[in-house]
């Protein structure tokens, strides 16, 4: 069950309908679960904009760089053009090239890309590599294609699922999760979707009870010696038609959702927030004319999509420790699920949740 | 009182002596406060790396910009040649420029800078323009000087004083906050301190708890449209040797310690963060030799210097709105201080403190 | 007498009409010229956008820091919110303070400000302490008043004057410069300018050929320890449509422009590029609706624009030093002008003029 | 031959013994050159900063992004903690996965990495798609391991080889050129080292004279219309001890060498700049303890350093014009060598060499 399934709220604006990254119209989500015999834990998660060519019909882009201690291939052209033009694959940092390549493939295979000869292909991952052989390099081609393919705009899965199927989070088991929120009409009416691969640590909060702490089960709790490294991909999608710039400033609000669940953005996190636009009016053709026409939401009224951002962001990363599952891994290691009872009986006790 | 003084405690590292940004050894804050007639409600706050000839000593630095709206001046060399070379003062929005000029005119007027042409002068600002006749840029020369010359090891005021007299936050009185956090010997024994001055909205947690939602005061409560704008300055000390890339990655943790308050950093919130180190092992010399010898804290014993300062500024922020006077300014403007025994039995009711 | 009334070409697109800054449409230039008794050698140059209420009519914009030692105002605004809203004022280094009061005071002022709470005052400058009393601080609020209002369309002066007054570049007396490129129709049609205050050093190129290794005087040349320091600063104004992205690679490439007069964009160097657009259909009101509509140039066509700017920015350099005069200042000391006759000698001994 | 055989000298500054990045004391560079039937005209690459396991031994490096429409490896990585851990390998557009595949592989397999299991791979591209058959990316992961595997501290081949079998550049065939500059010893005696992979247009200047505009083939020359698209990668090695900070200030200069060949760094050019140090005293071992002590070239004294980049730059992108050779590939197009007969004509003509 997912958190609201418990009663438990974050943040003060609505969910989207299936409080999903879905929720912003087009955007599709599939994975690939790769759990295979002792010690493969591994998989991902793809994330597309929308359902046509993007490479033909590029999207307003943004990546912001919260901690750098990862491999996110794309951000630099991303952040020089603008926009993105494949779909965003997540998996584990040894199978990167693996994604990249597959993207690049994909691309150059679409109809209308017969003359295509440059691909930026946008992949991040985290590191799965305490539960799956990561050095093992067990993602293919094939199985980046299955997750694209398999992409719906329902039904989202959450949990111990594609690129979060051997991840590890607050020293829990980790993985996919995701939110939305859609502001009121007054504030635009926009729908604000995220999805998270966590794999990260800290203190973890939910609603911003301190649980990690009260679990004794926090960054550096024994002397504050554990580690705490890890990462957290955060993609942030949204209808609102915004350009680069505010797409940028909405990934930094998504960054700060990584501090409300307790993640410290450790040393040896890797913390990358992409964030897109599929509004069509902010589409960009392959081939642009001299002037473009833009319709884009000023920076007067950007507050509320941001507030958005947080919540979701939030949202999204206690799903993702809500719905996944213990997991036995590599040399028989195990990472427990959250102990949602426990984590609930607290709640109880604080009052976030009724009894 | 202070957040403590209550029983509420923020995160799980031990503070420093004084809880406050002067735990940081040679650390010094100084005060101006301006709150004259019905509508002048502003002031200065001047915080000193060390006591001796700043410039011809210069420290480490970093600036990270959380949210650029807002008008610090001296960031770009900061983070060109990795260090401040004069005190810090914060202000109004509006005088800037007379705390800059005053930094230069002090700097030029120190023994031992008579060949000085060149200072970068490091002034932030927030808006008190809702209290405070903003217009009027009441804030004079000597208002800078007496804040420096005021500075002092120990005792550091918060609340409504210096730069923070006019300041809102959550719709509460805000103004000057600080805190500490002394890590455990195992972890390098750094202190490392923050101060703020808080002028920012969004949906007020006091340790979590989502006080602003209960209170019914938060950004767009009123339909969610209320006015969250407003800006955070932090700056942060630490007597860890750190060099300019890891006090910029320490800014950026900073910056989280205002989502956990509740703050969205808002279209039009200035946030920065200043970040600087006092160890003596990185000076920096006016006149530099050819090769300089630095002992800095490696990449992978950043982690709990970062945590150290999320939970600081955490608390800061905190201690700035419990700190805080209700005050009336400009046409009769009343700003509520914060209803700290209302919060105290949100609290209470949540078990955060004990009945 | 300016470097094509000698027959130098820069370049291979062709000028504006004045080949100047204001040949950009609406843009106006001003200049407050201190040359008193022995040691005053200091000044104002002041750049408008336009003629109407820059506070109320922003103009997009970026600022790309070349090198950041300088006190440049104003650049983390600019960058967040993509525009500016006062005139560019430039002077030296010690008078920003008093520059950012000015315009301060000056946009308060103004008819349709009066509740005007906050303004990011745009100012540049550069280091004239060579030849002039710069520790005396001797420019003053009705300095740049006067800068702003005599500033015209038309004439632009060059050389000793405004902000070049007391500046030094190659060794020669710098200055500001200016120049324009016009791009054909086929290319888009616009005028790109550019104005500079030039006070850095190398090895001057003067169309390309090593002028300063043929007079024997460029950086480092007694044993490659001459002072290099100084600092550029550049300011590209375009009537072509383009947003804060795109204005931030047009900036960038203007510093290219440093690269091509031998500038070496030493240690000590404040090199700093303002761009900013005059087109209408990308001015932001001070009070902005929910969504605005925007028509700008897009990515595939921006080439010939970053050309422009480039050549531009090359000849502007060049024009500061032929316009200079041999100015002597504080202590007596000298500062020669380009030796005109002996450059355009070797210029023609190399066949890029003609005999 | 290349250009000082002509007598063609670039800047002031004596070059280190072989003027190639090899002078920079242990680093090597090995090419695989793909070069088969019609269409398969492509390679690889390889700059090893030293001869020990790298990443067991990280240098101090940093990326500065000139132009980001490319699709580097692993910049966000090395910007966040400052070192490389790979060697560097260069590439075509569409083979970087290959290529960071490749990196991974030989990481995982060095003796001491067992445990290994995150490999920032540092890969980058430029597009030789006019040329070479890029959609069919030839590129293997053996042809990674060879070009590493061959690599050597001499001979560093140039022109149409490795990474540059396929490049074009101002409209002649581009390729690989290197250089490098050797300070006095008053200046800290220390060795600057280049190598570009040349794939970028503009306007051609040698030694400063407009060869480009002189043999009427430059960027728009024809009604300024060409394509003057593709990229420049610029790997820049000096055994100066510097961090990375100041290595990121260094990789700035370079990208200043890229105009004063002409290059316009035009919307469609991925232009990067990669540096590092060599020096032992600045290695950063792959467990490091609490504290680092460092010695490290101080801010005042970069400023020669930044000129040897500048220089070293331009000159080696001039070398990979005069070491190509004329080249037909995909279809039948032919991309003729720099007609070096033409040049040294007009360079004579203009006396920048000698009759």
């Amino acid at each position: 069950k997912r958190l609201r399934d418990y009663g438990i709220e974050i943040g003060v604006i609505p969910t989207g309908e299936l409080n999903a990254i879905t929720d912003v119209s087009g955007v599709k989500v599939g994975h690939t679960t790769k759990c295979l015999g002792d010690s493969i834990r591994t998989g991902v998660t793809a994330i597309l904009p929308h359902s046509e060519n993007i490479f033909q019909q590029k999207v307003p882009a943004a990546v912001f760089v919260g901690n750098g201690f990862g491999k996110l291939a794309g951000s630099t052209q991303v952040n020089e053009l603008g926009n993105i033009e494949t779909p965003i694959v997540l998996t584990n940092t040894l199978n990167v090239a693996t994604a990249m390549d597959a993207l690049i493939k994909y691309t150059l295979r679409q109809d209308g890309n017969e003359d295509v000869r440059s691909v930026n292909a946008i992949v991040g991952e985290t590191n799965d590599g305490y539960l799956n052989d990561i050095r093992g390099q067990h993602i293919t081609t094939n199985d980046i294609f299955s997750a694209i393919e398999n992409s719906s705009e329902t039904n989202v899965q959450e949990g111990s699922i594609g690129a979060g199927t051997g991840t590890v989070s607050f020293g829990y088991k980790g993985g996919i999760g995701t939110a939305s929120r859609k502001l009121p009409e007054s504030l635009g009416g926009y729908t604000v979707g995220v999805i998270v691969q966590s794999n990260f640590g800290g203190v973890l909060q939910v609603a911003g009870i301190n649980v990690g702490k009260e679990l004794g089960n926090f960054a550096f709790s024994n002397q504050l010696l554990n580690n705490v490294d890890g990462s957290c991909m955060i993609v942030v999608a949204t209808d609102a038609p915004l350009d680069h710039r505010n797409l940028n400033r909405l990934a930094k609000r998504a960054f700060l959702g990584i501090a409300k669940t307790g993640g410290i953005v450790s040393n040896g996190s890797g913390d990358y927030v992409i964030a897109f636009s599929t509004a069509e009016e902010v589409r960009i053709p392959y081939n642009t004319p001299q002037l473009m026409t833009w319709q884009t939401v000023s920076n007067d009224h950007m507050s509320p999509i941001f507030m958005a951002a947080i919540e979701a962001t939030e949202e999204a990363i206690l799903n993702a420790l809500f719905k996944s599952k213990t997991t036995v891994g590599k040399n028989g290691r195990t990472i427990e699920a959250l102990p949602v009872s426990k984590v609930l009986k607290i709640l109880k006790k604080h009052q976030v949740i009724k009894n």
